[in-house]
């Protein structure tokens, strides 16, 4: 079947027949699905340009096919699915080892011998068909399948926002005096998917929300970001405007993925009792903190926290908060999906994994 | 203004004009809000019909202001609320006492001195205006006006939930081996307004979820549980079949409000680490369980738990699940309002406050 | 070895020679113990009496060894357990298969194929010698032996606890105005030892604690409860005295192993919030509650629990609290072992397997 | 009445007369507490030297009472305190205005309005009487008296624990397949009375523990550690040798308040899923993270936290985590005491407030 193919750690991609072994379904537990779409991804991109070292195909193999985000529909059923139904496939593997693997958490696997499909050791979702376990496909109601592709980057961002709300269960009332989060507030660093996801979520909890880049916003995404009441920083002077008129922040989310030396700029932006959260990667650089700042961090109970990496459980979340956006914010989830792209259009397929375009949110690769 | 009012004990009830002291809003932290609708529970019914005994009017008084559910408009703001924004007045109100009621939550305070809007020493919401504290009022997206009263019940649900979740985590590992819910089974007991939307959640919350009563459908009834995999199970030969074919119950919801035997029938169906939630009150009637049904209780890790109330997180969470659900189960959502009756239609208004009519499940009436 | 042994259902126990497969010690993972001493306990005399029916000696077997209560020594060690260390056999064990016996809590197991020593298929610990896996093994701290026996009934009420306390945490505040539990009041009803200790455990949480009996206490009784506090009272004449001087019980918990009657004298008397543990096995009778008790229930957010068996994690904490109780409360650490029988003392030993004798709290039999 | 009086910023510390309001005892709601005796710490010290420069005496004063460790006996009780008692002031109170504060967590206090007495706002305990609200007074059991002034570090650690377990729980199990933390790996940096009571208190909880200094310990250092079974480290080579042997480690907490710098070297040898917990202030210089390090501590959702203070539940907690060490580890609470000096040995207690002397664990001052 066609797939889309890299050969890391050298960069480059091209979409070629690879060959899967066809009576996989004889195995005991597998369904056969065929892939509708995929969604492309900063990571993809990372592994297509050779930059992301980490990457590796599966053992012994020097292949990898690519892509961590997909839809498809149930073509041979069983254990529960019904062929024409639709699925997504969880990219995040357990290692049938540690205790939270068995309990279906491998995002907290103990043992680092998970495998991430697309990225570590497990090929990818950009192929014509997948066969695979129903434990880790999750359905997709069709009402919502156009923005659907937006489930998998925002089910990491479900499981860190739970990660945090358990983390601060440490303070013995973090609601405010009406029981809700409207007091609160939270900066969200960066502009990208992960960034707007992030801040959309915020909202949802009921959280007060800023999200900041050094740039303006494009026109574009002004218009996802209004209907929702999130407010805009443009952080290119600096933090001590917003700081000036705003406060301290409960909740930061770094989201920029850039350089490292954010995080000492965000660390004395902590209220009291304030998380800073670590999603996603920084690139280059380091941060530094020195002894009074730690004092400080240490008297006003703050936390550093890494966040990682959802399970089924922030899938079917996310499923849902998608659904309730589609209702509450149509503006916002029809400007979503930026672009879709025939796999037929070789080119722009291979294009748009090479670069992202100026605007761009989320842009979809159509099987047809 | 017009407001619609009861005599408790007395029976009946009647559309009349009452004097709100006008002034009130130059009281410090109140804003103005013209009702638009208001829904009508069962629970209204009860006291029109003299048969609810809890009910009392505000101290000093022998009259009060009915309803409980309402949806207004900001006619003046001020303290975050915006002229002509939608707002949901919640019922229940703190003691200003006890440490639940100072942190947001008088669905657990400890007094009993807290008040209930509609029902218990303060007058409710079936009237012109309100002049409130923002504190007690949820913004209402626009979006979903047209199901937003059913965030008050609702809200009750979405608390009914939390407790048991939190519950459960005495159960190191309540989850499936994905870690969801999907394995779970849920038996919700009554096929009222209460019932159909426990039901909902717990689908929205992953879980399995069979809902009884001991009479056929009617066929709108049908329509509402379709759309979200709700199964139907007709319990007037008792719950035999129903084990036979499905098994035992991880949670059991009572919503059935009438004989208190239902009860004994329901505790040994439960599975182990099972729980069983009573909602609603029953009205008549006794249940006995025998000395080896305890024990199995006890060895089993089983847990009875009353359930009651929401506040404004859950008429929060109660609002992003409506708006999941308008585009998840469009039918369902489309056919929850049974009928709409104008303040103006007299007749029609009393008589709805007085009697339930076949296939309803919300009844609104608007103020215009 | 000899052992002490059962033939269920039929009443009646002897010391006799058994033989055990001796070259299990060659089955990878075990370790052999020396039993020092056995704890008597009441299930072992219902077993003795062939009243408890649910009674099963292992699978293909008539005879059962009883006991679930042993302190041993290590006599071929491994597996980080050395010779000469003490230890105490855990009674329950996991099923295997489930994901609560995965993690180590077979108190929650949910297949119901978890084994019980001594009185669910599998051959309890009144005998010379075990060859155990240390995933069971609890290390015991030699300063403690004497009294370390009763780690084992102290660690099913360890566990019984924790659930209560996971439970109220649906009440946003269960703590006083100081965040301890100094104002909550308990009462537990039973003077046997499982009253005795849910008593000291919860004085050791902070509760203030009231513990009832329908008869008044012996003289070591009084002496046992004095140091810590404990507050006694007779409720041969009913609960209203009590309630009357102290108010109603936001935690109370059934100790009693007698009629199940009993529980619908104790429902009235929780609080707002209340919490009513099932603790044992009522032998006889039922109980009823009323429409208007169950609306009660509802409207205050009540909780009725079963609770049973400890697992690892809980005796290391229920020695923790007896070490603590050897400090604080001598006298009552003191009075708790009321009887040490050899097991040389072949006719004691058996007259103390069939009978409890007046102001007995906790007898030990002792491998010689 | 006499009081240890200091006058920050001014380096010093003197023995005097000071003149207290006599009719304080007719406020309503206090109590009378003769002082027996004070703990010194490393904070005293830092203020007498005026190398804290947070330090502040009361509002409109230049002079401070300094201490925050003592324990009293009730001279004129009430409000449940009886003549005769013994008892713990504790020294952080509350803002009276925060959630936190009002539900007794001054600990999470958001206003940063609390004071703290004997540093910050408040007079400390270092006097012949208090006059204090009982609320803030913990009961001291007689038969650990002679121990019971660690009571004070103690619940600061007792606290940090709690907080640490709670933000664990993010992680679905981070328990052992015991159930028991007995496979988790702590290390705890700093041999001073803060490292030597974080590491007995994990051993308690059931953590493996090792303690890390850059030089040998002392010979009554090495004694109070062993019984318990923790393992020393010298840490002066760094921790390759460490890792190299044990692996790398759970928990991670850093008692040392010397260079922010040990920040950098800790973070790496965090375990997957780990906690690095920062307890006490560090003294000077800066840490520095390069973004390979952030990127693995994002993958592997760790956590950097801040812990500070304990309040009353940690106090009592601390109390009965005493009376069991008593039991437990007899040599151990031996010698936690290197020191009693009296009051009337004017020169050796300033002497003391000056300067820490070597092998010192707690010096405590008796009031005769």
């Amino acid at each position: 079947m066609r797939a889309i193919v890299v050969k890391p750690p050298k960069p480059g991609v091209e979409i070629k027949d690879v060959k899967i072994d066809e009576d996989k379904l004889s195995t005991i537990g597998l369904v056969k699905v065929k892939v509708l779409e995929n969604g492309i991804c900063g990571t993809d991109r990372e592994i297509v340009s050779g930059k992301r070292t980490s990457v590796k195909p599966p053992a012994g193999k020097d292949e990898l096919i690519l892509g961590h985000e997909a839809i498809g529909v149930i073509e041979v059923g069983g254990y529960g699915l019904k062929e024409g139904e639709l699925v997504m496939p969880i990219n995040k593997r357990g290692c049938g080892k540690c205790l939270n693997c068995l309990v279906g958490r491998p995002d907290f696997c103990e043992t680092g011998e998970g495998l991430v499909a697309g990225t570590k050791g497990l090929d990818g979702f950009m192929r014509e068909y997948l066969y695979d376990d129903p434990k880790y496909l999750v359905k997709i109601p069709p009402e919502i399948k156009d923005i659907a592709i937006l489930a998998q980057p925002l089910a990491d961002i479900e499981k860190s926002i739970e990660a945090i709300l358990i983390t601060q269960k440490r303070v013995p009332i973090w609601t405010c005096d009406d029981s809700t989060f409207n007091c609160r507030k939270a900066l969200v660093v960066g502009t990208g998917p992960t960034g707007i996801l992030f801040s959309l979520v915020l909202r949802t909890y009921g959280f007060q929300v800023w999200i900041a880049n050094r740039r303006e916003l494009l026109e574009n995404e002004v218009e996802i970001l209004e209907e929702s009441g999130i407010i805009f920083y443009n952080s290119a002077g600096g933090y001590e405007n917003l700081v000036k008129n705003v406060g301290k922040f409960d909740l930061i989310i770094d989201t920029s993925g850039a350089s490292a030396s954010i995080i000492q700029h965000l660390v004395p932006l902590l209220q009291i009792n304030g998380v800073l959260g670590l999603f996603g990667f920084p690139r280059y650089d380091a941060f530094s903190l020195d002894y009074k700042t730690v004092q400080d961090f240490v008297i006003n109970n703050r936390i550093i926290i890494g966040l990682d990496n959802g399970q089924k459980p922030h899938f079917q979340q996310a499923l849902i908060h998608l659904a309730s956006w589609k209702s509450l914010w149509p503006k916002t989830t029809s400007k979503m999906i930026t672009k879709i792209i025939s796999i037929n259009n070789e080119r722009e397929v291979i294009s748009s994994l090479r670069e992202k375009l100026p605007g761009e949110i989320k842009v979809k690769i159509k099987w047809e």
